[in-house]
């Protein structure tokens, strides 16, 4: 597993009355209850490109997956499938740092704005390289509905093969 | 309700094996079928502000508003709450204007590249002032977190009660 970014959580902020620098709800944490989780627990999230403004991704976050993602300053989502919290990036090494973590109007939908590590950084001014999809993709958004159908029109960036050994 | 802009569902473009300019599924519409709706027939949708590439909101869609935006040009949702279909913009006239419709690498999330009706259209290089929310800001996603609590970082650009009549 990629280790996680430091630094980054001093920039998102930890909370005021929170000592410690790891895990364990407290009463300081009650920004966690404002979220409107939905019957599994879960909160939909949209990862954006800080630089590029690419929206990369969307996921899921379960409460502990949001703290930890708060306390990391890395992106911590929360596997369906698997049932389990999914550190973005521990197979791939595609790790996201996360710079803001917003919410929107009815506290039901997390939006981040993050770096997307892996491939190339991206660059102001030119397309973005760097990889957040699992088919070796800059963005999981790589098909673009036309005439009737959706086509595939962003380039496989790196082998997932070679992603993911 | 704003009138459906002409022209964009053009720019989309219109399945080719189909004839009519109006709603009615058929064969050629099986770009509907590959979208992996959820057990309530939803899937969640991303808008997102072509011009100033900010997220503006987030909603969800059933099998018709999908194909209606699609032949629109406009974004349709599905409003939960109301258990109907959500013509954006048709009380506050702030519509949105679609340009580009991408699907998700698992066939699940959509996002929409549209232009924002309302207030102030978005000029590029100045922040945008036109408004998605409906508490009259520009984006939905207006709470940022910071030292264990969610602070709003966005104005009001215009009063809900002057917007919803």
């Amino acid at each position: 597993m990629a280790a996680a970014p430091k630094g980054a959580a001093v920039a998102l902020g930890r909370p005021s009355g929170d000592p410690t620098t790891n895990s364990g709800d407290n009463s300081a944490m009650n920004w966690l209850d404002e979220v409107k989780w939905d019957a599994q627990g879960l909160v939909p999230v949209i990862a954006q490109e800080a630089t590029s403004r690419d929206v990369l991704m969307f996921a899921w976050m379960n409460r502990e997956a949001l703290q930890k993602t708060a306390e990391l300053g890395r992106a911590v989502y929360f596997s369906r499938s698997r049932g389990k919290l999914w550190f973005k990036g521990e197979e791939s090494g595609h790790v996201q740092t996360v710079h803001e973590i917003r919410i929107d109007c009815d506290n039901d939908v997390v939006l981040l704005q993050v770096s997307q590590l892996g491939h190339e950084p991206a660059t102001p001014g030119s397309p973005s390289q760097s990889i957040a999809c699992h088919t070796g993709r800059h963005s999981c958004f790589f098909s673009v509905y036309k005439d009737g159908a959706w086509k595939i029109t962003e380039p496989v960036l790196k082998d997932p093969d070679s992603i993911y050994k």
